[in-house]
């Protein structure tokens, strides 16, 4: 236990007796995050409700050189949350309010604790649209996008959570609080500390408040599919359309293996028979949509689409969209440990990287599905296996491993969404080199001269 | 002389005699950029053709407590590449080879010494776009527009040049070489780097390669023009245009006084009794770029316009621009030294800023004009004196000094795209607060142990 009683009775005087808990059943739910195979219990999980009290509860973790751990939401897919070292898991759920939505500024402000769906809803209340939308975002809070550099399905036309960040308050590790950036898109005063926060998984300091900046509500959506024999012959028509000047929000993929599992999953009346699934989706006026998407089944039917539907109605469009959301609810029946992972290549790469991720999975004995942006070259392989057949996990991991490097050699990285954590940091030199990794621990150390926050994370 | 003569050698011997210069005449050109009033001599200037060759210079510079100020071409505006401290300028416009445009991959690659013009260029002859456009860019190099995160007239609709690098190549002040990012647009491997040295003015690292992220070339483009009564009138147009859910590429203001020197200088046919003119442009298909050029004519008109007219061609549409971007040499006329800034606000306060910029021009004795980016909030207040005048020179510098202050006091700040430099360094804690200029200076320390790079700069 690195976290003695005295500690935990300054804690209790910073944050009230009812927000910080040592018992076994209740920091047992902190053990783990979204990411199977890690675990990691604390010592203490404790609850701040402001920026202050987050100030104490660092600058006495700094004084007592006591790891403390910031959480949202907890549904990271990098073990990025988990107490490796001991100490404090932060929750910053109670931080939960929406300070303001401003449709003349087009930006919201609100605690970290808010969830995605939340920040979402109110955007979406005042006829404005908050772009990101990661997978996890019913559940996800805006800290923990903000933290992880959150993409999602709309990744391809709008960009990912970085690109809507104006500013942040931030507690360093020493206790200061900051304001980084604030309401204005264009504002270079300073090194750009907002990005630099953005992404840095809570090892840099702990977001309490950002701001965000929303578009207006585009007038209509639309989506639809289009099956291919082969995945290369998807990645042919993906590259046509780009190649014809357009980009959509969303150009998703789903190899055979996730089709099957979704249809037996969800029943939306999938095709079996395809060997990809590309689902495409765009929003703005609606001829515009309508012409979009109307061009692009055009595209997928000149590069060898067995079919392609447009959905008819918004129920249908949302169904078609639920494919590829649940797919990673559907690829989890199929054992009892899934582990997803995030790859990325250049787009035009994509066919032969799912080539690789298949022979790679099949020489390591392990099954294998993958689905994922097919605008952005970001892939999520999935490895499903029996949570007790410590064999197969230590072959999946084994198989990842040799995913992610090459992933690399194709000019790609280890993850494009979901972050580093303590799940990819052994990779994470292979990415980077040993001198980019001697200077993201000097920047650390510029931060968090005690290296309390987030430690074996990024900048270990 | 900070810099001896057996550094000299050395010097010469990495880049070739032809390439190193310490004459007088040879160095002057190099004692200025483009902000007035600010000058400094060099000891030497450099022209590296190379990463590794740069790697040398700074190794050597580190080791020898060398300054070292990188520069492109020197266009900045805020004394961002000036040799403070003496030592060598090292000028990058060798280094203009582009490497790569993509159109799979939507990206282009270059050496940092290409101009922004043909980059620009080079992507239009794929059919493809480079969407930043700051106002220097026929001789401003990308290199320099990384490192001051440059602008321009497409901000609103597209974002800054911060949206646009994918990677960079960047040497250490230790000589490491270093690649962040690279060909992809979601990565998440690591602190943002690629970000962190965007905006960073040369004080971090050289960058001397960068991959920029290219977009379809829309189908076409058109601008209009509204005349209004007051510019009080011209924001609640801009907040109407923006209300009703259209965002257009390009939403620029010109005060009376700078239409009254355009029209002067340029001959357009500018109307002469508006209080303010509003260009607007978008881009697109042509159909919707019509549809929401007419649609914001509409509500100028609906919000006290003078007059709107959308411009009937091509021709007619770049005049109109070239209203806008003409406006720095026309107030240049007016007398023998033109100091621009670049404070920022909330853009429903645009108006409110412009009449406080008037007020304390006027208490200060000094002529101000206005002009900038309505859409961002991003003011250029220009005042324009007699450059024997030092008491009117004095006289402006308090008057900008109160300028930031009041932009500050909007929760605005002191520079939205020009850069920080030497310029405006001695205003950036009052924007910052200590706790974070502390911080700068720490992560400068982290890159810059010897502190050799662009001395008295961001990060001092």
């Amino acid at each position: 236990m690195t976290v003695d009683l005295r500690v935990i009775r300054e804690l209790e005087a910073i944050v009230g007796a009812d927000f910080v808990r040592t018992e076994a059943g209740d920091v047992e739910p902190y053990s783990r995050d979204a990411t199977p195979t890690f675990r990691a219990v604390p010592d203490a999980v404790v609850w701040p409700r402001t920026a202050e009290e987050v100030a104490a509860i660092l600058k006495l973790a700094t004084a007592r050189h006591v790891p403390v751990v910031p959480r949202g939401a907890g549904s990271n897919l990098c073990a990025g949350t988990l107490a490796d070292r001991g100490g404090i898991v932060l929750v910053l759920t109670r931080m939960d309010e929406i300070l303001e939505v401003s449709s003349d500024e087009l930006l919201a402000r609100v605690e970290t604790g808010v969830t995605t769906t939340a920040l979402s809803d109110a955007a979406a209340a005042k006829g404005l649209l908050y772009a990101p939308d990661p997978g996890s975002r019913t559940v996800s809070t805006v800290g923990g996008n903000v933290a992880t550099c959150a993409g999602g399905l709309r990744g391809l036309k709008y960009g990912v959570t970085r690109n809507y960040v104006l500013g942040a308050t931030a507690v360093l590790p020493t206790g200061e609080i900051i304001k980084t950036g604030g309401r204005l898109w264009k504002d270079v005063a300073g090194y750009d500390l907002t990005r630099l926060l953005t992404g840095s998984e809570g090892t840099l300091g702990v977001l309490t408040e950002v701001t965000v900046a929303l578009l207006p509500m585009p007038a209509s959506t639309n989506t639809g599919v289009a099956y291919f024999p082969t995945l290369s012959d998807a990645g042919t028509a993906v590259g046509a359309i780009i190649g014809a000047g357009i980009v959509p929000a969303t150009l998703e993929f789903l190899d055979a293996k996730c089709i099957g599992a979704v249809e037996e999953y969800a029943h939306l009346g999938l095709r079996s028979d395809a060997g990809a699934l590309l689902l495409f989706g765009d929003d703005g006026a609606e001829d515009v949509v309508e012409r979009n998407l109307t061009r692009i089944g055009e595209i997928c039917t000149d590069t060898k689409a067995m079919e392609v539907t447009l959905a008819e109605n918004i129920a249908r469009a949302q169904a078609l969209l639920e494919a590829r959301r649940c797919s990673l609810p559907a690829l989890s029946r199929l054992g009892t440990m899934t582990i997803l992972e995030d790859a990325t290549v250049p787009r035009p790469r994509l066919a032969e990287m799912v080539g690789r991720i298949d022979a790679i999975a099949a020489s390591h004995d392990v099954p294998v599905a993958t689905f994922g942006h097919a605008g952005d070259g970001n892939l999520h392989p999935t490895i499903v296996v029996d949570q007790h057949d410590d064999d197969g996990i230590k072959r999946a991991h084994e198989a990842f491993g040799d995913i992610f490097k090459a992933a690399i050699g194709m000019e790609g990285t280890i993850t494009g969404e979901h972050g580093v954590g303590a799940a990819k940091l052994p990779y994470l030199t292979d990415r980077l080199g040993a001198d980019q990794m001697a200077l993201l621990r000097r920047i650390k150390a510029a931060f968090d001269p005690a290296g309390i926050l987030n430690p074996g994370k990024l900048g270990s």
